[in-house]
């Protein structure tokens, strides 16, 4: 079964890929390798800090919602989903409290897309940990890189 | 116009190349990627956070500095900065206050420059995040690597 | 002398490597590269934040812990140390009160080791920076790129 077949299946819409409005662009290919820039949840995505304002499931949410909106990148950047051979790497930021300390349980909510989405291939390294403060003060924002083909 | 040209162009002098102080090294390439260890900007950038010490302005300004030192490692490194193909990643690491929420306006003093000094290959991925302290308690790091010929 | 070799004479015994219990994984291999997790230190290392928990002593205790760990994940991934050609990046995360400036001499404990156990293929490009909170609040969070033969 192919990657847009199992979205079907999942019944996700891939939202629209984000814009970048500065000279940075949202994903680069060298080799077999995409870069995908540190990508924001949507606008209706609750913001602020794990540990105050969002709960671990309100940010495992949050978190779901980046991977679409990474997904939806790649589809934009290799034109068919297919191609991703492997999700290599996620840095999974998570805007904390100095006491917040489940950020692998927030950034769940993106790994396990990845494995629902791409199976074994969505299976990736990852760092999840608590950062000071995020832009415009999102509760979660995850960079990626992933092996095409 | 070769990247030397551009640079005398936009009346840019590169200042010396930091020499780190431990077991690490400036940057090393394997295969066509060429990794630079996180950088700082020069001694006289003024130090200290975003949201309580430095405007969006002045924090700008020091990511254009150490912009100025990742392209002077670059050119160590390659000798010739015209081997600079793409520029495929920048961490942007802002020292935030916990309600500082800025960081792409801050880093965009980079990755301006990026564009300015390579044109389309100084357009890269990246994020722009805040931090809880930086080394040294400098305004910005930045982390690049670079895709060479 | 083999880095099995080096390892004795070190004294050195590598730990059990950590077991993700996500959906991640430790480790993956693309081309000549070898992806490393975010990686902790074992259960018994001393938790807390630099600046107020653990002096810079402990925390570069903490960090070759770490590094430890990912020497055992890199022996898991390869089936033998001596496939190691060279640590090419660590991104050293430092779990850090809001006035610690002092990350590099904690991520020196994994850099050292990295030199002691690799010799010139342990030098490397690294980020050693201030995050606001880590998993489970361990004080030191390692990520880590080799480039493998």
């Amino acid at each position: 079964m192919g990657v847009d077949e199992r979205l079907k299946e999942l019944g996700i819409t891939l939202p629209e890929p984000a814009t970048p409005i500065a000279t940075y662009v949202r994903y680069y290919q060298t080799g077999n390798l995409l870069f995908i820039s540190g990508t924001a949840p949507g606008d209706r995505a609750k913001p602020g800090k794990l540990g105050r304002d969002l709960t671990v499931e309100e940010g495992y949410e949050v978190a779901r919602e980046v991977g679409l909106s990474i997904i939806a990148t790649a589809q934009d950047a290799l034109g068919d989903l297919d191609r991703v051979k492997r999700v290599v790497k996620l840095l999974g930021m998570v805007n904390s409290m100095p006491d917040f300390i489940d950020q692998p349980k927030v950034i769940n909510g993106c790994s396990d897309l990845m494995v629902e989405v791409f199976g074994e291939a969505g299976r990736h390294t990852r760092s999840a940990v608590g950062f000071a403060a995020l832009p415009g003060n999102i509760a979660v924002e995850i960079e990626c890189m992933m092996e095409v083909g």
